[in-house]
């Protein structure tokens, strides 16, 4: 596998446009993909009770397991909790991507994020669509046009292209995503898109996504709030002309450890660019009875707000980490516990089986004043590890989401 | 049921000594209550794995099913993570304060609330122990000394007592409890003491502690975390020499409302009290399918990050309650929910039957202005109501946390 320049157009066969349809104010704020070749499609969404009518939707085409052609995502609005009215606005955006495509309104998916419970501005929307399929096309500034045209708070677009080779024949996967706020394990208000020119089946395809959200995007918190418009759909259009994957071969091998190193890196992306984040934090678990039990330790500790404002104070304080693990819900012997903070600047131990160590109090405060930090927790003998993303709370996430709406 | 001055020393037959004994730099950690006659004991812990020494004895005491004299608490130092050192510190305190009051040391309850990880400094909590036990009293100055010596970083104590009339007798239940950080259902970091001179019996006492978490400390939340050393004692010493109460009778309930009302109280008082709390939440679920729901949906908006963030913003952000309610994991539906926000500066509808409402925006950022503000949701037309209580996150609860042990 190796990593190449571009985004979602990087696969054959698939071309984006995008717009400032004026949703949101003089920012790109929509974008449409196309497939030239029918595509399989695979979708995660969120588990929250309240689902935005685009999820409703997009679930329903998932559900039907034909293939499909197109995304139409808007930002700055949300779509959710807006009543029949949502329903209707969402079959009206596929429909405008049907006409001016020539699909038909179920070969569309449809993803909104932004502000809830505000009807989309339709008239907006639809001449957006229009603007979108006029200039569609797949260079890299296709892609990242595109890649910006889904971010809310976003600061930065998240996007990449891998390339790995089948049967002698070159298969790229292509991504890009948006997060920033309500990122949490189960989904997050975060859209991701995966694009790949692989020949897959839908039902191999979706197994696979959802065996890949578990351990990427589930494992990322900023904020512990689950969205009402999470959403990751891939498209799989066999373009490559590869032959199928077939699960169980060394080359699906290699696609599913492609795959996964895209959806864990956009899931990083987010972490990093998660609202008011100033430290990348990974934390590593190990020796835990289960897998089972060092995701939920690891989970456990990004999304405690204890350590996040510790991460803050660059303040060793692995009792609250500690802490954060015994309240997980998962199997451990606390005198089992070793605990180790690194970053650039180097490596410090602080609990050893159980034992708190006498450590360097000024070494331990500049390595974590570093910007990206590593922290790991070997919890027993056992077999299971996992790893989780997150970051420091801050004064800025704060003051964003003091305010967000104004 | 009338609230009457003073806190645990108000029930007849309990006395109280505190000291500075150096633990915390210049100010009251230690103290010390006394029960004259032996007292049924009733005990609810942190659900945490990772479980603070003195935890460890109060359980084993508490399964003995015998009466208790003593409570000795000391703050600054949590006793926590300690190890071997931790189990000899509290057994060398229980003996201490057994052999100051001619007691056995399986009659002596041990706290500790603080820093994590750092041993005790014993030869001060030796010391203070007897400090404490040479000055014990009932006064109300002995009282308010007792809530003081408890507190960590919170700003204020927090204590009160009830009296009601059993047979012609006057019964009464005293309170006090610290909590500040950690604060999160299924306890917290927060101690909580009750005395009564009601006569109960163990079995009674402890099922009817059990219930009354639940709907009190079980639902008020300041961080999401739930700490090590969190514990809640009540000693019943029978001293009003009323006839012991008898589940199901009208005598029992007049205790039971009381007992309710004095942890209820407590439990707001450490949210109000919060770790850089600036506003106090009260949230109302009403006409959920069953109680439980209802407990899962308040508790979920109380602990939500963004939903707290927008309280402190004075933003009526219902988007973000409403979602918070649906990743509760409880069962409703959306299309039913009412939305409403009140305080002193009146009430304002958001939300009806699932459907956003226009509403004054200039109106509810004056409610919301307000430092208490009651938020109610009406998901349906079942049975299950709760409440919880949560404040909002602020600035300060980043410059706290972000920098504690420091």
């Amino acid at each position: 596998m190796k990593s190449v320049k571009g985004g979602i157009t990087s696969p054959k066969k698939f071309l984006v446009g995008s717009t400032a349809a004026g949703i949101k104010k003089r920012k790109k704020d929509m974008t449409v993909l196309l497939s030239e070749l029918p595509a399989t499609v695979a979708g995660v969404f969120t588990t929250n009770v309240v689902k935005a009518a685009p999820v409703v939707w997009d679930q329903q085409i998932v559900a039907q397991h034909q293939p499909v052609s197109a995304i139409v995502v808007n930002s700055g609005n949300a779509n959710a909790c807006t009543g029949k009215q949502g329903d209707a606005d969402v079959r009206a955006m596929a429909e405008q991507v049907a006409q001016s495509l020539h699909l038909v309104p179920e070969e569309v998916l449809v993803c909104s994020t932004g502000v809830i419970g505000v009807p989309l501005p339709m008239q907006k929307v639809l001449e957006g669509i229009n603007t979108c399929t006029m200039h569609m096309g797949h260079t890299s500034k296709h892609a990242s046009d595109s890649a910006e045209a889904i971010l809310t708070t976003d600061t930065f677009t998240k996007t990449l292209a891998v390339e790995i080779e089948i049967a002698g024949k070159s298969v790229k996967i292509g991504g890009m995503a948006k997060g920033s706020g309500m990122i949490h394990p189960n989904m997050a208000t975060m859209l991701s898109f995966i694009t790949t020119d692989a020949a897959i089946s839908q039902s191999y395809l979706q197994t696979l996504l959802g065996n890949t959200v578990v351990d990427s995007y589930n494992m990322i918190s900023v904020d512990g709030d689950t969205s009402t418009n999470d959403t990751v759909l891939v498209l799989a259009n066999g373009a490559a002309e590869a032959p199928e994957l077939v699960p169980g071969t060394k080359e699906a091998q290699l696609f599913e450890e492609a795959f996964m190193y895209v959806h864990t890196e956009l899931a990083k992306q987010i972490v990093l660019d998660g609202e008011g984040a100033g430290k990348f934090i990974e934390v590593e678990i190990s020796g835990a009875p289960s897998k089972q039990d060092a995701r939920l330790m690891a989970r456990s500790v990004i999304s405690s707000s204890l350590v996040k404002t510790a991460f803050f104070g660059s303040d060793a304080n692995w009792g609250r980490m500690l802490c954060a693990m015994g309240y997980s819900g998962a199997d451990f012997d606390p005198s089992e516990v070793s605990i180790t903070y690194a970053s650039e600047r180097g490596m410090i131990a602080v609990m050893k089986d159980g034992v708190p160590l006498q450590f360097d109090e000024d070494l331990a405060k500049s390595i974590l004043q570093e910007k990206i930090i590593y922290v790991s927790a070997q919890v027993g003998d056992g077999k299971g590890s996992s790893t989780a993303w997150g970051c420091d709370l801050s004064y800025e996430y704060v003051r964003i989401n003091g305010d967000y709406r104004s």
